[in-house]
């Protein structure tokens, strides 16, 4: 039976654009299993209440649940060893320090510079939700977080200073290979492709040759899924 | 013969301060290596001169000269297999990574926090130079860049939390065990204590624990070194 997922979904179904969730896809792909993926919205939380909380990714995996994206890795790196995500405890334990990073440094200019166009992207039933949760938790209005795309694009750009220096001397900021810090940092990109046209980096770019190796990952994986492929 | 490393002194011989070299000298213990470290300043151009650039760290081990702080601990990780700096090849990129992270993002507001003591422990012969180049690179005079030391602690506490969320579930950033990554975040604060008492950390941060170890490490390596103790 293969590993279920619960995958965060818009107002169509296959519309799937939760950076967390799209970590967790290429970490299966890495390890070459094909999951079930089940469509999944934020209000849908008697859908995923056997795991005990409401959010996703949430998985099932030979009958055992695991949510949160972190455990989810270790879950699957100690499940499957083949093909390591990680490759040694102290790469797991600097990739911790790295989703940190990323959470706390790129998502929030990715998503002042998408959020109008997420926000309309989002199903109906969602949208008080996400507007209460965010306002709640960001302090400020959806209207005054996405009232300069612009902006948020340029900081973004600033931000991304330390993986640039890495991707300007290998393929991935794993090295030659890509492991989970790579798709930690590709989930918010993907996260603004599948419900924006806004274009984040330059094509001069080091970290947008790096996008495009990763949207070629496992079949084109990240790549096929429907968004906006105005980058290419 | 040991290796030989030119280490940035202030006023005093024996008050060294730079953050690249201390990463150095932590690494040296760290592979059990004890190196004969000769006193340098800003403007001892000539003394590395054999290096073919101006900055330290320079090491000399067997003969061969190193420079680029990042250059000698892949020089010494390479030379010396035995108690790996960092494990893997993915945790040596990831550590590439997080060097940019840390000279971006927390050197700065360490500089800022300690900028006026740090001028004051110069030696005279330097501070020409330390004032000339820091406020063309920084585009401000020292005296603006000091002017709000308190903004600068607030600063620095708010850049640290990915590496808090590490250090609340292992002891170091690298895991169960110091590597590379913590004596590159170790240096500026060891930087700081040189030639500072600025108190940076309350002592209920997770960061001020790591700190203690790291301290502590290889007899006490850093804490015998001449400084303000004023944390303990």
């Amino acid at each position: 039976m293969p590993v279920r997922l619960w995958d965060l979904a818009a107002a169509e179904d296959d519309r799937r654009f939760s950076p967390y969730c799209w970590r967790i896809k290429l970490a299966l792909a890495h390890k070459g299993l094909e999951p079930e993926t089940i469509p999944w919205r934020f209000t849908d939380k008697d859908a995923i209440a056997f795991s005990g909380q409401g959010l996703v990714p949430v998985i099932v995996d030979d009958g055992r649940e695991v949510h949160d994206s972190w455990a989810i890795a270790c879950h699957l790196e100690d499940q499957y060893p083949v093909n390591p995500l990680f490759g040694s405890a102290q790469a797991r334990s600097l990739a911790y320090v790295f989703k940190f990073w990323t959470e706390s440094t790129i998502h929030p200019p990715v998503l002042r510079a998408i959020l109008n166009d997420l926000y309309a992207a989002l199903h109906e039933k969602d949208k008080a939700y996400f507007r209460e949760s965010r306002e709640k938790r960001l302090g400020k209005t959806l209207e005054e977080l996405g009232a300069d795309p612009k902006k948020a694009v340029a900081d973004l750009r600033t931000a991304l200073l330390p993986v640039r220096q890495q991707l300007v001397q290998e393929p991935y900021l794993c090295g030659q290979h890509p492991g989970f810090a790579d798709y930690i940092l590709f989930g918010p990109f993907q996260w603004a492709r599948a419900v924006s046209p806004q274009r984040l980096l330059e094509p001069d770019d080091p970290v947008y040759a790096w996008r495009e190796r990763m949207l070629d990952l496992y079949g084109g994986l990240a790549r096929k899924a429907k968004g906006y492929p105005v980058w290419a």
